[in-house]
């Protein structure tokens, strides 16, 4: 039998926009001899489509949606997701299409309410295994969660008889090295069940978080014959034969083969992905972003101008008195060694002007923080100025580090619709650069960006290190405290410095208000800030810190 | 038996000051005779703890913060929520402390995970009831959601025998009207199972929450026998006796009595308790905001007075070319109505500056909304720098009609740390201020700002109607598209303007982004912006319009 794993990029909502996409796909299998073609999960409506599935009219639409699906593509079998109601309960479910019509209906059992995910929030988990036989090969249907914990799995189909397919569609988001956990995954179920698995994944980038494709085909031993593309779409073609005596062979039709994982590749594509579909899929053409000369905001340009095209990215640069000749010029390089409009436009007047008006107000002070943060605001309001003028989208450039302590102004720095760094550690910011010049294969990032100790340029000689640790520590600290959920106790015990330890754990809890105030940004670690990581504003636990 | 609910503010996360006040809840029922006190659910650490309880410490010290509560306060039974944990799985629980210890634990088993709940998130759900003599009386324990399935309840006690007292401990959320719902749950409970219901609620303001108080004790016909204060700390006293012929008997012993419900003062209490509560958990004595002489401002800086005392109210006009004359005068006046400290810091020659430097790019222009946005950034700039320097809280006065339709300039009138009346439709707003100035017997709000046509004064001679329809149709049509997830098909069904609805509709959809970087604000209707309800920005889903 002949399968095929349609890869493609859904987005949510747009119902008949990805049935004509699905349509697409299904005209190239059927040319492929494909019989049996398979969409992610959700494939419908796209994923996670959130609290639109407590809209009746929603639900109907996408019901009738598939209904034309099958209508329109009723050569072949077909598997795809849509949000199914039963008895006045909605499922996430997969609908297996023959000859025109919806022939069966699986509901995923295993609904994933942590991290990123709210599924019991919306649906009703199914208990019921869905066995098949699908040219003349006996085949189930898992969806996503189903085939993460393979004691149930097995349990579940345990009463089946014996299992030659399992099919499972997924909306798997991406973070770094999560492949390695899915190849695991799929080898163990393929090996526990004895039978080949072929995993459909969904690629594409939905506000924070991005889909990574690269679906899967394994045989019946665990091994994986086939991988579909990574961060872009595809059509992943094998044969699936029975034989006597090596169990259930899968043998490749399509090219592509499993590439091996670079962690900088993988981020690096996740954010140029993730970037272009939050511009594209919201109607914009055009982003702009202020561009100081720095690290962070030269690393942002690049992914910009790798997701949109130069032509499509403005870059602005807003000196203050605070800002050194070195930094200002180096602005000016980067915009030039990436070929994008660049503006320079000083807010040196603006502020005085400002800060005269506030020298009205009795204890107003010229040198603290209000005047560092006044900085940022006025050149936030610049870029917003601009953007509502021009219709162009504002990408912040606030890495995971400065965004975890509040090393940023609210309303200033982190002004802007989608914060493309927001779940990248400085220090991997800086490998970052490096990755970005090494395939550009020259220095889009001039060398001296890279080296400069960092600086908001707020105050005269201002440096990053007069607030924050190292970064090396920082990110150690952060990474226990964000994404492990470590106590200040336990990280202490590991050896990290106890008064910074407690101190920068104190910034993380404190600045809770800023990140829920911040824009999206795109999902590139176990746990990013946003739905991933969901902490009170209102919190007075200090138990994570030593007393 | 001599019973107490120990209605109280709990803080999330402040474990040890939440068992101090506790402790002196504890002391006054001791001196009160009582033999069993309970408290609401998670009153150990507050309610909700969120992405706390991912934290293995944080559940260990919740742990030893109750045991330590059960050693201190060891004369009487005492029943109070907290985070357990089970054979590694973590439960939303009931501890019942005696004699210095806990004697049982009881483990949630109906977990809310819609609206604004999460619990399917952090808790696994219980199934094994608990029920015990206290004071020669069998009682039951349940907490929250529990009852609210009569049909359920009464299952899952078939096999306990004859129950005479029903404990639950609850953290349910204030909207309008949701009292009446809580009587009417409670009274069937109490029917349905022939017992008396103890009924322990929460009270105070959490983020977006508020907690409305009025705890309940109902006898076993289902009569409603003592409440406790609205919006305010409480200790409701009365006596459980059974009785022969009529059941179970419970006499008031505290003299509180169930009020009757005005909508309007409900609102306004939970306005001003979540204000509070906002500003001094999160450690600010003052606020400040924007008075601009409009009805929305007026009505914010009422609440913020009532919450933290005029001493601590700062209003500050900005008036630029476009404000009138009145406006400004209103806004003094109101701000000497209520004895606020008023700054007056005209932005025109800083909006001169800005347009500018905003000149030098081509395509500028100073007429259109990138200009009008620029003033109100240039207000939201004003309001932070003032922020920062004197460490005040900025309250916003966007009302929900506008957060709906994004009636709003995104870090301009939306900049500030809470959104004081962001779940309060205009048309309520207007009742709002007439219902201020009745409590206050005299015009604290002048007549003249709650009669004039509403105008952002961004332009000449703006009027809202020149954007919105009038506020008594755009309310109904939010309140059904927004509140009730009704399509545009059913909104004009019913009878509503089909352009509108469609235009409106739209206007919702587009500007999910700004809500998404908005202030939490408190909650006050069925489904508020925030936590409760959780749309994709990234959406083409266009079926709620007409095509």
């Amino acid at each position: 039998m002949r399968v095929a794993l349609g890869q493609f990029n859904a987005i949510v909502g747009d119902l008949a926009g990805n049935a004509r996409k699905m349509c697409e796909v299904y005209k190239r299998a059927i040319a492929d001899g494909v019989d049996l073609l398979i969409f992610p999960e959700l494939a419908i409506c796209g994923y996670p489509p959130e609290d639109l599935l407590h809209k009746a009219h929603f639900l109907k639409d996408c019901h009738k949606a598939v209904e034309k699906f099958a209508a329109d593509c009723c050569e072949i079998y077909i598997i795809v997701g849509f949000p199914s109601v039963d008895n006045g309960n909605t499922y996430n479910s997969a609908a297996v299409l023959q000859a025109g019509q919806i022939k069966t209906v699986y509901q995923k059992s295993l609904l994933p309410n942590f991290g990123v995910f709210d599924e019991k929030r919306y649906f009703k988990a199914g208990d019921i295994s869905v066995v098949l036989e699908i040219g003349g090969i006996t085949t189930a249907i898992t969806i996503c969660l189903d085939i993460w914990d393979t004691n149930w799995l097995a349990n579940f189909f345990k009463d089946a008889g014996n299992i030659q397919l399992l099919v499972n569609i997924s909306a798997s988001p991406f973070h770094m090295s999560k492949i390695e956990k899915r190849h695991q995954v799929i080898s163990l179920c393929a090996q526990r069940l004895g039978c080949a698995v072929l995993y459909c994944n969904l690629v594409g980038g939905q506000d924070e978080i991005v889909f990574d494709g690269r679906s899967i085909m394994a045989d019946s031993t665990g091994e994986i014959i086939l991988q579909a593309k990574a961060f872009k779409e595809d059509l992943l073609i094998g044969d699936v034969k029975l034989t006597k005596e090596s169990g259930i062979n899968v043998s490749a039709v399509s090219k592509c083969v499993a590439e091996s994982v670079d962690p900088l590749d993988e981020v690096y594509q996740a954010l140029v992905l993730g970037t272009r579909d939050y511009a594209k899929k919201n109607g914009f053409e055009k982003v702009l972003l202020g561009l100081s000369g720095g690290i962070d905001s030269s690393v942002t340009t690049s992914i910009a101008v790798a997701a949109l095209g130069p032509e499509n990215v403005i870059g602005i640069t807003m000196p203050s008195k605070f800002n050194s000749p070195e930094t200002i010029a180096d602005a000016g390089k980067v915009a030039k060694n990436l070929g994008i409009e660049f503006l320079n436009i000083p807010i040196e007047s603006v502020l005085e002007q400002f800060d005269g008006s506030l020298q009205a107000v009795a204890g107003w002070d010229d040198k603290g923080i209000a005047y560092e943060n006044l900085q940022a605001r006025i050149r936030g309001t610049m870029l917003m100025s601009l953007s509502n003028q021009f219709g162009a989208l504002v990408l912040t450039s606030g890495n995971k580090s400065e965004t975890a302590v509040g090393y940023a102004t609210l309303y200033g720095d982190t002004a802007g619709g989608f914060a493309v760094i927001k779940d990248v550690p400085k220090t991997l910011i800086y490998e970052l650069a490096q990755y970005i010049n090494k395939i550009n294969k020259r220095e889009l990032i001039p060398a001296e960006v890279i080296t400069r100790p960092p600086s908001a340029e707020l105050r005269p000689e201002q440096k990053d290190t007069d607030s924050l640790p190292d970064y090396d520590l920082l990110d150690e600290i952060l990474k226990g405290y964000v994404e492990e959920d470590k106590s200040a106790t336990q990280l202490i015990a590991e050896g990290l410095p106890r008064e910074v330890v407690s101190r920068i754990i104190k910034m993380v809890d404190r600045n809770e208000y800023k990140r829920r105030q911040s824009p999206p940004g795109i999902k590139i670690t176990p746990k990013a800030f946003g739905k991933d990581r969901r902490l009170p504003i209102t919190n007075r636990y200090v138990g994570g810190t030593e007393q």
